[in-house]
């Protein structure tokens, strides 16, 4: 089964969770080695510029996640 | 209940909170543990350009929660 | 009253001047201290870098503003 | 007369160059002083980093300017 | 044949893939050299700061995708 | 004749072309010494962050031209 089989989701709360799904398989896709990854995580989750910039690709994200979703209401 | 049960809001204002927390939501998703992110807090409330970061990803996600809400027209 | 009461404005210009209003809520939220925000004033009015990112910022709240306004057409 | 009487222009060139016009002002109204602007330029003139920064604000400027005259079609 | 034939796909996911390769080939065209590219990957691939700007630009371009495509609705 | 006579192209890859225009363009208005910029190409034509940034600031003109030609749907 596709990991995004549609962009449509039952609830906005479910809408976020696929705008972070989004953000995070193109770093997955870029780099692909688990552990390479593993081993940058403290270091962006305690650097606050870098948590900042992860916030701003989720919104863009949860931008097209919620076009597809016609806001939900 | 949901963080997010849904992204209408009454007012302008309360749009902006939501922005608000949208934008929170993905660092404290990011970086669960709560000391770690009060930790950074001065860091960035200090820090000019990570304000104006800041006041970016709100921006995107109030264009988000406006076009949700019709831009309570 | 509200700092927001509406997103529709009279002109382009008014238009324009609410989004740099949206941009600097962000801010004074983030550190409500108007001294700390003040001593921060000098450090990135002759920073062209971050003068660039304030003036991002406030393109991404005047698209808002602009389309709640219908690009007064 | 306003700096920006209307979104509205008559060629695609003259809407590039409305953009241009949005994406400086902010940082004119930011750092009103002439003097110190101009003292900035060479800095920015010359550093590929900010000129790729100055393009993305103008992208986003041109985005609104061609929505507003729908695309000019 | 072109390498962008269209924007539409069959499936979200083929959506993704298509906004990857946009991403791609903008860096490609500004820099055709394949081996000074691949001199870089190493360098962005373990940097994180590089990655979620990655993943920045890949959330524009799978916006546009999805627009393109009705959301796969 | 203008250098963008409109935003409509035949096809999406002249679209894409059209996008990498746009974002020189602001470049080249803000830094008019070709000699100057001619420069600085090495520089950004090697660093990874910077090509990222040419790759975002291209996402979101072609956007734009995604928007005006329909999709080319």
């Amino acid at each position: 089964m596709s990991w995004l089989p549609n962009l449509q989701t039952e609830t906005p709360e479910e809408g976020y969770q696929l705008a972070i799904k989004l953000s995070r398989m193109a770093v997955k896709l870029t780099q692909p080695d688990d552990e390479a990854r593993n081993k940058m995580r403290p270091g962006y989750a305690n650097n606050y510029d870098s948590l900042i910039a992860v916030s701003h690709v989720v919104a863009v994200n949860f931008q097209t996640v919620s076009q597809a979703n016609n806001y939900w209401r």
